[in-house]
């Protein structure tokens, strides 16, 4: 693994540890799903959950102001949150700004990704204390 | 970590996979939940979905006729269940047995343990195909 490879992996999974911690502190319950990114079946980075209501969450950090996702990755989120019919959604921590939350279906496509950039997110998407009260979108 | 505490380990991975690809045989998604066992939060081993039926699992597989669980596991499991609302399952293989599946409110209770006995499994349990097509629990 390349040292810039590592560094981006590591500030994934310390965001990851920073979101399932908020979900645990308002009484959800939030865990990361094992292999996530290398298993051979559809994964999210995460489950959260509370009273019936499941969350399938991808979870992106950036120093930047726009991020890139790969086709396949939110394609795959997207078909497990449709088989297990639980939501989907893309957590983003950009740069010394909240946590912000967007539906897959809000994702901007380009002709070969999706990307994401902090002027959508801050459009269309919400943040956590909004996420966590949010009737069932299943 | 002991030889006999890591063939348990390697036992119980084992069975986690051999559950997992079955789900995914017969359209369902399935993982291992990140650090279950090891993490300061309730985790089930793994999380089950289709539809919006989503089942908490813990697996355990034994040549014994009998397996004894410690009280936290389940009492945990059941947290992690409730609190998400989801419904907690404990997945049992006996040696040259087919799965059975027993809800956590159907296992015996000692002093100081859960006890799951063969006898138990088959009278209060179900089968792969029966607990896939049952109406949700919650």
């Amino acid at each position: 693994m390349s040292i810039a490879h590592s560094r981006r992996k590591s500030k994934g999974s310390a965001a990851e540890r920073e979101l399932i911690a908020r979900f645990w502190e308002v009484g959800w319950t939030a865990h990361r799903i094992a292999g996530s990114g290398s298993s051979q079946h559809p994964s999210p980075d995460l489950i959260a959950g509370s009273k019936g209501r499941v969350l399938a969450i991808e979870v992106k950090a950036t120093n930047d102001e726009k991020k890139y996702f790969p086709r396949l990755e939110i394609d795959e989120l997207n078909e497990y949150a449709s088989k297990t019919g639980v939501e989907a959604w893309v957590a983003m921590k950009f740069f010394r700004t909240p946590w912000l939350f967007l539906k897959t279906s809000d994702l901007e496509q380009t002709p070969s990704s999706y990307v994401l950039t902090k002027e959508l997110c801050e459009k269309k998407g919400c943040g956590f204390e909004q996420l966590i009260i949010l009737p069932s979108l299943q």
